[in-house]
């Protein structure tokens, strides 16, 4: 197979139709969604017990939960008075460290998989894990497998290395991932195979749904063969849609390089009468990283994101507001997350027809491209009223993707790692350590991957960028 | 007065002992102390009405609130079958634009007024709350005030500048104020003349606790003379040590700063045999800012904080920690936070006598440098040892202070000051913004000023520096 | 007009074949060449005479001139006893300071015009004329024309910015420049109207050769007319391939710039098995910046220039070296300059016929891009070996032609702008400011415009480059 | 030993007075002084032959050579018609790849060192000298000495690192030196000692003008044992005071974070009323880095140098420069080189007696800080006269100097690097790589240690400082 990308990330598994249309509402999760499966009982003591604070440490099966909606209206107005049988709200467990944990860190042996698309932070988890299995817990072997699942099925794949510690000293100094990364998955039954092979049985996922789907995958072939072998995710996402993580690791990092090349459409826009840069950005299907690099660098006067309608035409349409933005500024930044607009997409490709040299094989998939069909209608637009423009298309998807993590995704990730590892040697399985309201919880993969988040078009961010920019709320 | 700073920051008003040694607990905190001022009724109707979406607007009196502690041991588990009159749990006011306001904004005049040390993404807020008072409310007259309170008095400081939209939209870009800052407080009476004499009756107030409670006074004059002005707060403090404010403004990029700082000690460290790389940061009281740095970097082998007793002497003290370091690796990087070790900076200041020419009129006040105190300790301890050492003292404070925002701060500068107009604009007073688990909310200034927020010794944040370091949890 | 621009720059009119093919040889340069025209005595004292130092002042005429050749074989070797009616060997006039200068500056009204792409420091260079007309000279009046020559036509273009020192203070902080730029040219005719028509004596026109040849056209009028209006040229080419410039102004600059996207292809190609980065750069007809930038980041394979043939198939061709690269290392990273391997994009766009959406009015004009023609050959041929590949391609041209000026090309710009300065106010026309060999130097623009400087193969850059990717000198 | 610095570079050995005052001249220097010695005759063909194009390669012996000076005034005007023994002029000889070389690849052992403080770009040598050894002569053992020359001698210092290609391949990404270094010299007897022992036949030697006479005395004993040991010199000067080169390695780097630091000044100056930032730099003889960062940053309104005497009282005296600054605009920011002034520390140290705690052993050395002595006269001056001013004092050199190398200066430590070996394996010695006019030439160590590079207060850096601060030529 041969993959060959302009900027902008590869297609991936479509989500389900109903989590695109319906935003996420916290109470479609119930108590019992929110259960976290162990493999068994603790049987050893922690190493860390001795070393860290008291309260650092979390009794087995006694950590404290937090609220999974913390609004008075949804939990404490139903309180004072109210029914003995009433069920408890949907709580989640509290990330950190146990006093006893599952597995005797000297003899486990541990893998950790890298998959899906590059974001910034990848060498920082894997570092943290490294570091945290080896200097907190003694843990001796732990195998990287290389190129994603792949790396996983024997004789497909290649050899996993043998990380230690002293190898992953600077790694997060680079973006990327040094154990290099591959989309798709593999069947189940050989990458257990693989694990049983190498006696792992702790294994550390990073990615995002869709891999976290095939981590699901996993763990049921791994119940099938009743092995005790963990399997833990941390959720990567650039786009930061997966749901019950506040943040997503590199998101942070991402959006400020992202900001970076709205700057430049805007020295690119401002240095042409009537210019107008447009800027391509990831964001499939939620639009927080053109939200959050659009308020960053406060130089966008039009945010195009999925969840928005995307009207072109008419009186009330993008392209008037366009216009009138030029008749009064002479210049325009438009922001356009890959995700929006994709009506006007599948337009295109039935006007166009055959593609040119920039399609692939099948001949439309190219065509797709949001920013290629909003660059073209908005030069007809004005080559048809006889107005000059200069338009700039830029799309910095890798650039942005492959930038080190910033100082606070730094230390982000490296409190996801910790948390991770502490989870997994305490017997977790078939969970993810997510963020919820600041603080690291378990999460557990199916309602994980049941939700996409999506900005809410009738909450703070989007009125936030709507007051930044000056755009209607919603166009046409 | 002739102020000369060697780098790091001045003196601030003593905080009260007992808040000192006793770490904040949200469980002395009750309902009635998250009660919030209001002017009067609110009389008009927003101007956001129609612009905003449905869901983005609250209720004037029905916003809904958030639990100020989330855990299920503190809210759920007393819920099922408590008894009727159980007091409700305390609980936050959300912050966001109301359907009604109090102020005509067409009429209103507002002021703007920065105080205290400089921190990154000042201009940030003062762009925001022009822009958003401008832009969303139409409000025409904003002064901003020269220089701190000072500029509050007539007479005393400079006249206020005008600001209008045009004037501020870049710079964000720019770190520090460009109002201008001064410390310390001037008389209420004569403040509030200048507020009547303009016709201000809004006044935004950027600074730390100290200006935070100044703000109060200037309140209880304005409540003295029955005049509607409103006091809102933007809780400013590089230290991030206000309680109910998760991560203060300009903190991430402050820590992001100092990280470099560390980076440079390593270097230098590294450079020569037994080098010893130390650097001072900010964190009077507070040691955030080093733990955070230090985990950004991950390149510093010791972290004090003022949280945590520093004892140098004795088989568990410091310096035999940092002799062992020495022995194993030949450099260590030292992080310490201003505020550590003040015992020690007694003593120093005892045993040296008069001043040098670094010290100030008095004689005294810079002796009490914790950096200073360290960098000759060490130097004693080794020199009689006869161990050759090479040590580099790094003090970046005003290079920290002093960058601009990163984007991400950016964006949360923008939010804070969006809120505050929105607080400002329906009647809120003697109030800030501060964010609480990830949403902006109100919070009354007595309750801000009450505590003090410090590092937990026995939580997440110490242990993570813990092991990222290998340092022990405690010296001697 | 619409122009609608996928990254890169758009095309420029040709130069002259016999440049292209035959490289610069100093030799070519006649005494003759360097005069500079001036256009009369020089009648006042200049207002720096008692502020600046004794030797930084040139007397008017005597002005020292250095060696276009400072090669021992080419100018001393001939010199003892040589005839005495040997020629002089051919020198630059030093830039600088006059002590008599020819205009009244109390009387001067200056005009800026800035034509072209953008390249990081036209807003320095804009900044230092004005700062030093205005501070140096007292100039008074100073024009700065919108979106290049356009705006030197009466009724055509916007009208003119007036220039004053407080307005450009911190202009050089962003990219781009303030006032917008355009291609193509105007008739000398109209331009010379408007000059004539606001007064203006002396016009500095910041552009790159086709802009300089219109400012050749420009000064043909002005003799025609028997006017004393001074033009001179400040030489802006982010490929730096004008002559008798060391270094042009921002390449510095945009070749860090590009050294990031380098690096950013570098993650990408690691982070997929047989992964390629390929990133492509300016340079239409030299490779300076690909060169640059390649060793600046160390991590490009290839690099390929329009200097050297790019031969793709064949034992000795591209594709067979890429191949080994990639059984060898896995991955690779090719870094292509816009103008390198035209002859295989005539190729392609008879191969592929019509456009597809990203094609032109005219239809073939895109297809002739060579990094999308080298992605889609290497596509084809490990696609038709079987050989699985990840390929990334990046064009991060507009990205890098916006940064702000880096610290040292702030102060090359404005260097070059006050001596710019000092050349116009001395009365010199049709002419640029050159650096030769580290000096600031007076070029006439017939001079610079007849040849274009090209990266010898046979030189230094390029056997770095080879020995820093281990690259062949030629392919085929 | 035990080194405590405070920020800022420690002592060196003194430069002689002579050349401190009087400003180098290219005239005091005659053909003689440029000759290069050699070990001997070029036995082996260099494994570039082949590789290299044609005109890269030099004849061994038949080098070309430029000019020292290339001012038609004294080189030119002699010509035409000079008696025939008339002198050749100075001429250096091009570095560059020989075709011919002295050592076999094969067998030679290298040794490298670096001495000093730190600068930018060192490990961007270190890694140029052993790729280029590698990959282009390969050579097999390189041996890289621990902390300067200390490592040099058996028995004191560390063993010495064996540098492979593989483990250099990223450490120009960090700043500082891999090696570690150290100040002052060793034996020479001793350190040739060490040499013989490793079978060393060539040594770099990364350092300053201390260094480089350290190398010289290297030379002599090996010399007077007649071994054939190649000394070739990288020289190193963060103050880019060393002559015959252009820029000095990493100069660039550290002045765009002396920069930096400059605008941090100027964001606190701004910050307060009557607002002072000053700055200490590095400069102890020459200003370069001062002037540089100076024009790089735009914000400073002095600039104090070494070069220009400093008197601080009087109506032409500095503080009343600097009272009328203050009375027109509220702020200042000052840049002071550290060699600024120094007639004035000797007045402060008579004046303050006995150190405070910020003294060293012997109670003086830090008075001599004209960083300290400056904020405490401006202090003394303006409390004096009542008025009220906030001087903050910024002294940013260990921050500077452990930058990593900007792309630029990489590019440049690469091509240094590349010469540095080529004139070794060719057999020269007692000599340092130089760029003089834009080329690589070879620069014999007694030429370059016998002067000092200052900033000349008649030339054109001075000018371009003196009109972009404003300030006065001189003070006093």
């Amino acid at each position: 197979m041969v993959t060959v990308s302009h900027s902008g990330s590869p297609p991936e598994v479509e989500w389900r139709a109903e989590n695109l249309t319906i935003p996420e509402r916290t109470e479609r999760v119930e108590s019992t969604d929110l259960e976290i499966k162990v493999l068994g009982p603790c049987r050893y003591q922690s190493p860390l017990v001795g070393r860290l604070g008291q309260r650092a440490l979390h009794q087995v099966g006694e950590a404290d939960r937090v609220l999974l909606d913390d609004r008075y209206s949804r939990v404490v107005a139903a309180r004072a008075g109210a029914p003995a049988d009433l069920p408890d709200p949907p709580t989640f467990e509290l990330a950190g460290p146990r006093d006893r944990i599952f597995f005797d860190p000297a003899k486990l042996r541990v893998g950790i998989v890298t998959c899906g698309g590059l974001c910034p932070g990848i060498n920082n988890v894997i570092r943290g894990l490294v570091l945290e299995l080896t200097h907190a817990y003694g843990v001796q072997t732990i195998f990287g497998f290389r190129f994603g699942f792949e790396g996983l099925v024997d004789g497909v794949g290649q050899e996993p290395l043998v990380l230690r510690a002293e190898m992953v000293g600077s790694i997060h100094q680079q973006g990327g991932t040094i154990l290099g990364t591959s989309r798709g998955g593999q069947d189940p039954g050989q990458m257990v195979d693989r694990l049983e092979a190498l006696g792992i049985s702790a294994l550390f996922v990073i990615g995002g749904d869709g891999t976290l789907r095939g981590a699901t995958k996993i763990v049921q072939e791994i119940e099938r063969r009743h092995l005790t072998i963990s399997v833990v995710g941390i959720p990567k996402t650039i786009d930061n849609d997966i749901h019950f993580i506040d943040r997503s690791f590199g998101f942070e990092s991402a959006a400020a390089a992202a900001a970076d090349a709205i700057r430049s459409a805007h020295v690119e826009a401002t240095g042409a009468r009537n210019g107008i840069g447009l800027v391509k950005l990831m964001g499939r299907h939620s639009g927080f990283i053109a939200c959050h690099a659009a308020l960053a660098c406060t130089d966008a006067n039009f945010v195009l994101i999925p969840e928005v309608t995307l009207h072109l035409d008419g009186e009330a349409g993008f392209l008037r507001h366009l216009e009138r933005r030029l008749e009064e500024r002479a210049h325009a930044v438009i922001v356009v997350a890959e995700g929006a607009g994709q009506q006007l997409c599948k337009d295109a490709a039935e006007i166009t027809g055959a593609g040119g040299p920039t399609s692939d094989a099948s001949g439309n998939a190219r065509l797709k491209d949001i920013g290629l069909v909003l660059r073209d209608r908005i030069a007809r637009h004005f080559g048809g009223r006889g107005t000059e423009i200069t338009l700039k298309y830029i799309d910095p998807s890798y650039q942005i993707r492959s930038v080190p993590a910033s100082p606070s995704d730094s230390v982000y990730c490296w409190n996801m790692a910790r948390n991770a590892v502490h989870a997994a040697l305490a017997g977790n399985t078939e969970m993810l350590v997510g963020r919820w309201h600041g603080r690291f919880v378990h999460v557990p993969l199916p309602l994980a991957t049941r939700f996409r988040k999506q900005v809410d078009v009738e909450e703070d961010l989007w009125m936030s960028v709507i007051e930044a920019t000056g755009q209607p709320a919603t166009f046409g």
